[in-house]
């Protein structure tokens, strides 16, 4: 699909409608919410947004094809929407996903942790053992949670006892939504009645164990909604026509950056830009913006592999949904489906997540790339300038 | 001004236009950017996003009133532009701002850091000492670099010796701007002259030391871009009357959420939702959504005083910058107006920087006092459904 | 006891004589080898240290008695053996230990996580699912493993998968002994076992998973050895008349030490000077020197409650044992004795664990009092100099 | 010098005398002090253990000779006395020296910090800049800090501003101590000085931020006491013939355990077994036993080099001396006096801490080849068994 040849004389607002079109055509879809009249706004100013008074249009740019293998083993291709006012960026992945999808050897896994919700209590009677009280009653208030919704199911339930408090974090299925308010609403719930039948304070309903929205240790190591790994060999054909490097230049550049320079920065997860990349897919699919934080915690790794390199992100948190919040609005929805369209067996919150997993690590290995390659700065300067 | 009450009949499309029209009579600011033709997009296609074929509409909101005191001693009065679709944010955020308001004690602090970006060297003779070498030949390379833009001028640099590497981190003003791309330039300059006139490698122009778009200790103990602290005391009235709690109930929830809680999960900061209220202000003014991962480090505290709270948020990173990126984007541009409207004797950038401060100290407390009300959940309940 | 008052012109070497008998008469043991001939060296030239020419001796003290609550709710009364050269050290214990009795309300509780080795491995061939085929064969390297000692029993294993290497940490109940060596003989074990067995390589025998003698966050979240909480509350009366200050003074340095301080320092744990009470156990009673690093990662916490001081200690991670290395030697098994002497129906070796926790509350609220008495520099003048 | 042949016959005790002798004569010192009377105790009694009633003896035994470069250029040959129960320890550690002395390519770097300690203040007026105050009168509390001990010079002085407290951290120069006590009472000094020059609160004179035997990433980032590095290559010939493995070998190991497994542990340093060299020099030299925790904050580095390979430890936190505490008990002060014999140009305290730096790295060296050779468990299971 040619995104870069135009009729000469046309301006910027013309190439973006013609590049509407021929990718609308390609792919079968109608775009036009994605060029909508702004008063098109859906239930925004109802269900999203109080006060609403207009709107901000992010610009959004296609990367791709990206072909992989799915943790189902079914092969996909698909093109990457992103949304994003940082010049470079969608070249940068575009050069990724042509490296991978040329490779032929990228597959992705995942791990459904379900979305957390974390309650704090206290002891009214200091002799009361309150962690093995909640144990014992845990059919109970399991049972109050569920009822909240017909669409969430606790998959896990953890206790921390800590400094005088007893935390209880609930892990839940959500099924289509990414859920986080349909979690809080049963975690209340089963604060409430845990404070009715227990000699207990519920001091709170978001007690930070759960680490929403937040840069946690806890989270980068066991998972927060979906961990998705996505790993394979770029061979050292690919990385020397398409990257423009090698694989020993990749690997270098890769220890002092990754596992020296993240190291005295104290970071948690060391990786190149896994926030660009996961903020231009969750804006331009209607995720939560703050969810940024925790898609940053990932970590990229790079090794020798005999005539070629073996690559790897492990992105522990994607808190991600495809239905509510903002994935209903007109121009999100639309971006969504791209993703989304002629589903695999997979669920499709789940295939939107291994799907950022993949476009993830093309953007990563572009980057590696490029730094690797000194031509960073060069990049930003034709680009961005 | 009245943002609530309108005719019989309207529908959401019509209502935001009605609200866009009463805020651009009460600032005195043309809005009519926030609704525009969806083919006004400026210079994006050529500057913000490759392979542009559309936007994604974020709906933005409006809350405040929000009154407090400048590092300049000057008393400031702002309305905040709020782009989210999570419902009931801009809500918590007004009454925030209202709270804040009506204490009337509320002071910003502020210190520029500057933009950072690391290098890495390694020495290709094991007997230099290229950390001592590049201290003594400071002038040198300091002059290449600012010789890459008029707007920039280094700060201050930073050496660390790790593992067999060298890492410089420069830190620079960058005038108006974000400035991470003038940075970069820069440094990819300075990373030229260095192989050039020492025995080294340059093995990378971002080490990562900077921690730029990653959750970083070094980052939230030493600061980057500007640090802003905002606080204040809140009078028991104001937590009675408006935030329906009270100071003590505000700080039993503190501790367990905030000491507690954020320990267990290992948080670098600790805070409620300070990703939430930077997401919406950075989308809105056209700032690097990824930015809000740094932007999340933030610590907030609430201590007793005699009749009342003392309060507080140290936000250690804000990358924010008033022209480049995505500021010049005639939506995003039109939010900044809003905010930037009547410029005090402030930089323009640390103006907007304080005054995110100020909006996040809003946030947190509303957030914080409606846990301790325990009407979380509640809220969402209502507005999100 | 008294252990201050002595005849006029005794020296020092004296009265740690005249001393020693009369703790031996108050305990009825025999506490010869603490003043031994040093030639009675017992196994230690061939067990304990090669190319061993002589020894260093580190003065003994005694604080105590201490009484407390048992996890089996049995009362227990004991003197504590101190192995220091930093003066003042068991002066201050020692008044812990006065205030703990006296306040009547310390109890400990005990988790026996069991000794931990981490192996790590790696896939030869890349399909392997090196994670799934270990845990479905655990019943196969469990038996190889704990074929290796009748006094080892494997209590739980995790997995750990990350950036191409598959990490098994076993947790092992060692019977008596700290059983550092004999995890380690089962895990080699079990290394040979799965690299025959398995499509993969054995990497290193001790992964660092374990965090075995290193500060690690893991280990201070979910425990190691023993993880022991003492708390109770300490009356007001106590808190003034014994520990010289209030518990409001005790709770303001808490706040900005523990709560502030420990985070700015980037510690993990936040306390007074547990390294220096666990040390002194540790050397007294023939541990692992190298444990104090993880005895090291431990909270104290104090709050507020009516007429009083809650005060609390959790310790994460105590290695010890009661029989083999350094607690053989006649010395060292002697101060061994005097803590275990008069076992109740606890295993020895936690009953041991749960001594060093009320020791190290002890410890904690005597420093925290003299700090905020603001003692502690005056303290070092009269005793250190 | 041989101490491992003796005549038929001899037991333990006798084979530890005539190793003492021989060691004696070899190195030209009286080392009856490591066997002494246990009644000859020096000041101990009243210096450095109250109710004192006998001791502990550690065996001691030998390593080396240690030879490498000091930061002078000067070429040094070290003994290294060891106290430790760990039966292999000293084996191990004695088969590095004999590599990095064989490798004749080893060099250590030193820098001072000093000893540290940090006090925190309140603001009584909340308007007052504590901070800046602070800043302004620093060379009259500097000097108020320095007029308490004739052997204490401020190095340095930082202040940190932090949720409503100002904390100051003081880092001095404390001539042949450690000097923890005489830093404590300047500290002590100044902030009673403060405290009535200034409307503050002094609040603590230890306030955590210093780290003091805690786990601490500042004091890992930034150094406290003597920071070293020992450096240098390892051919591979002495790899293959003293460390029966190869250059390969290790770093494959080192990638699995430092690079990955530290992290999975979230450990502050990624080192071997650092912990355990660092207790056995420190017991033997009369260090302080808990400052064993910071001394195990350090970092080991391997990388393939040309026909060989380039290692390196750096510890950032010795925290020593040779004078005061437990060094001049008597033979705490002979060991001390094994490292120090026949001083070079360099300054005591530094000599030995550059010593504790190479034995580090030779203990280091040694334990991780012996993963890499796969024999860890097996040399347990000889000697420890």
């Amino acid at each position: 699909m040619d995104l870069r040849t135009f009729r000469v004389g046309m301006d910027g607002a013309e190439r973006v409608t013609e590049r509407m079109k021929r990718i609308s055509k390609e792919l079968g879809l109608d775009l036009s919410p994605l060029m909508a009249d702004p008063k098109k706004i859906g239930d925004a100013e109802e269900k999203n947004c109080e006060n609403m008074f207009g709107h901000v249009g992010i610009p959004i740019g296609l990367a791709g094809p990206l072909r992989w293998t799915l943790s189902t083993g079914e092969q996909r291709g698909t093109y990457l929407p992103l949304a994003t006012t940082e010049g470079a960026l969608v070249a940068s992945i575009n050069r990724g996903c042509k490296a991978l999808t040329e490779a032929g050897t990228i597959r992705t896994r995942c791990i459904y942790h379900g979305t957390t919700r974390s309650l704090a209590f206290r002891a009214l009677d200091g002799g009361t053992d309150v962690a093995r009280e909640l144990k014992d009653r845990e059919p109970e208030w399991r049972a109050v949670g569920e009822g909240t919704s017909g669409h969430l199911k606790i998959l896990r339930a953890d206790i921390d006892e800590r400094e005088g408090h007893v935390f209880l974090t609930i892990a839940c299925d959500t099924d289509e939504a990414m859920g986080m308010n349909m979690v809080t609403i049963a975690a209340a719930e089963i604060g409430n009645w845990v404070a009715e039948n227990l000699p207990v304070e519920f001091v709170t309903v978001a007690a930070n164990v759960d680490g929403d929205k937040k840069p946690s240790k806890r989270t980068h190591d066991l998972g927060r909604g979906h961990e998705v790994i996505a790993e394979g060999i770029l061979p050292r054909a690919t990385v020397e026509n398409i990257l423009k490097t090698t694989p020993e230049q990749m690997v270098k550049v890769a220890r002092a950056k990754l596992a020296v320079g993240s190291q005295i920065a104290g970071s948690i997860g060391k990786n190149l830009h896994i926030a660009n990349v996961i903020a231009a897919l969750y804006l331009a699919t209607g995720q939560d913006a703050a969810h940024v934080v925790e898609g940053s915690l990932g970590d990229t790794t790079v090794m020798p592999e005999k005539d070629g390199l073996r690559v790897m992100v492990r992105l522990p948190a994607l808190l991600v949904g495809v239905r509510g919040g903002g994935t209903q609005l007109p121009a999100q929805n639309t971006a969504l489906k791209i993703i989304l369209k002629e589903e695999p067996s997979l669920h499709p919150r789940q295939l939107l997540a291994e799907t950022i997993g993949a476009a993830v690590l093309a953007g990563e290995m572009s980057l590696l790339a490029a730094q690797a390659a000194h031509d960073l700065a060069m990049a930003h300067v034709k680009l961005a300038r």
